[in-house]
């Protein structure tokens, strides 16, 4: 029996020619993904895979470190995690800017119903059988939902952080003030600049909106209060906007990030109680968790479709994670997250 | 006796060399006001000063107007209503731009203080001894707050509009978003570019920002939900934040907006028991009014600075307006406006 624990690195599986939801192919399109515990055991006890937030990778263990251990939430002993870089993201997979210079067109839209779609010849080529567990958070939550409808496999438990039915209204403008930032710079190119040449103003000032969005005020308050003791003349909050921004730019490409945004704009489950016919059908146990302070997927959205869900016939509940830190509490909030994931 | 209730135009009114809070000096500075209604009246009854909010203008017909008439809640039968253009506005008060081209320097940082000091010279100018109302929203409510501090005749009530003592971070936090949106735009050029050439795109991406605060979650949903009936492939929300942005782009200039979200940032009245003090030395009442749905400067903060202020001594007291509308509602639910400015 062979226990891996250790990473076992990325590999890559061709999708071949993938069509979209709205009809468009996306040909020669592959997943970077990422293998993680005991196979032989996942076999006999169920394989769990999970899906990142929007500049996530492939690498569970980058974001949801904590919780990928043997004997954790995530538990490696007695499991294997299966984890994808999403479609259109940059860590690996097919990603707009490299797939346009092959193919000399746009990049089509994708949902994330396309997201969660793609990791269909996935789990047939692992030889899945059973997944004893499917989350993730936000757009991993989105990309985990729509997986409920469309798994070729049974699930034991679906979990979803943080992510609604459908994407509000608000959220899709918060997703069109970053894009009209990134488009504020020139590097942008409609999309169509050469690798390695994308926007980073635009990028960082997109990542700034959305920083604010992940959290609460009552965090940057008592983070930041008026405080400016960082640069002269400038305050803490601002400075930490930039600091994020940067970061991001460092580390992410923009094409990546706006098809993402694009993914996310284009989530919804469509009929309520056609999804969760559909889900009830595959999953044993559906639970949807709200953050009470997310100001970007209000808590009364995730209840509002677990309700839905469970009207529908559904096995599903909704649980709360109390936090200070927003939207971004299922990256930080350990015991919590833990604890829904285990639970059973 | 000259009733005097058609506009009167616009006039400017020199400052000479203004000191800032911060010390700096903005040499030569004058304001654009305004006066509407019947000065002679005002003599008798009082007069009434009114701050406009970020894009707003001298004009308060442009964005109170169905306040203003005879017998109105701003009633110019008995009284005469004088506003400014803020300094650092682009409606003809001394700007950013046309400064720094005359005097080969940057544009001083002001705060909400300063805004409101500048008003004190108009205020002799105009011969006024007694203001029956000072009110403004947002920025203006802000700088009506300041005014309550310095203040050189009696007031017989302020009413400040969704507006905090102290601006807190995430606020900062949205204006630094809004900065690096502007900046992203290579036409911004260190806010050094020359009248007329401003960043467009860029501005544009700050105020998409800068409307999602200014409006609630649920009114976006009940206005676009996920429609996209304007433009194919575009979502209702997204096209309304781009018109939005051409809209602004069109009417104002980035260094002014720029400099008036510093004024924003810059809002602090102190230790509020000091305020307090010198607010009631001056203001026989005042009146700070939250909304309920405001996501920008939340009902709580103002609430905070009433009890606070009538703990200190004022004779202070919270009011909330209920709408679906957010920050904005000081703008739109005009019965419910009329109605507070009416009260005593």
């Amino acid at each position: 029996m062979s226990v891996t624990i250790a990473p076992t690195g990325t590999q890559d599986l061709k999708l071949g020619d993938f069509t979209t939801e709205r009809g468009d192919v996306l040909a020669n399109a592959w997943l970077r993904y990422r293998v993680i515990g005991d196979v032989e055991a996942a076999q006999e006890n169920g394989w769990i895979l999970v899906f990142h937030a929007l500049t996530g990778s492939a690498d569970v263990e980058a974001w949801w470190g904590p919780l990928v251990a043997p004997g954790g939430a995530l538990d490696v002993g007695r499991h294997a995690v299966v984890s994808a870089n999403l479609l259109g993201g940059c860590y690996g997979s097919t990603s707009p800017i490299t797939w346009q210079a092959r193919h000399g067109r746009r990049f089509p839209r994708l949902s994330s119903l396309d997201l969660a779609r793609a990791h269909l010849p996935l789990i047939k080529h692992l030889g899945v059988r059973r997944l004893s567990l499917v989350s993730g958070g936000s757009l991993g939550g989105m990309v985990a939902l729509q997986w409920g409808r469309v798994s070729t496999v049974p699930v034991d438990r679906l979990v979803v952080f943080a992510a609604p039915a459908a994407t509000s209204a608000q959220a899709i403008a918060w997703n069109a003030a970053q894009r009209m930032a990134i488009e504020a710079d020139p590097a942008w190119q409609d999309g169509q600049y050469r690798e390695g040449e994308g926007p980073t103003t635009g990028l960082a000032a997109a990542r700034a909106i959305a920083m604010i969005t992940y959290r609460s005020a009552a965090e940057f308050e008592e983070r930041f209060s008026r405080q400016s003791t960082r640069v002269p003349g400038r305050f803490d909050a601002d400075h930490y906007l930039r600091r994020q921004g940067d970061k991001l730019v460092a580390r992410f490409d923009a094409a990546s990030y706006v098809a993402l945004m694009d993914a996310m704009d284009l989530h919804d489950v469509g009929d309520m109680r056609v999804a969760a016919a559909e889900t009830a059908q595959r999953v044993g146990e559906v639970i949807g968790v709200g953050v009470d302070s997310d100001i970007l997927y209000y808590p009364a959205e995730v209840q509002a479709w677990t309700d839905a869900y469970r009207a529908a016939g559904a096995n599903a509940r909704y649980v709360e994670i109390k936090s200070l830190y927003g939207h971004d509490a299922f990256l930080i909030e350990w015991e919590q997250v833990s604890q829904i994931l285990r639970e059973r």
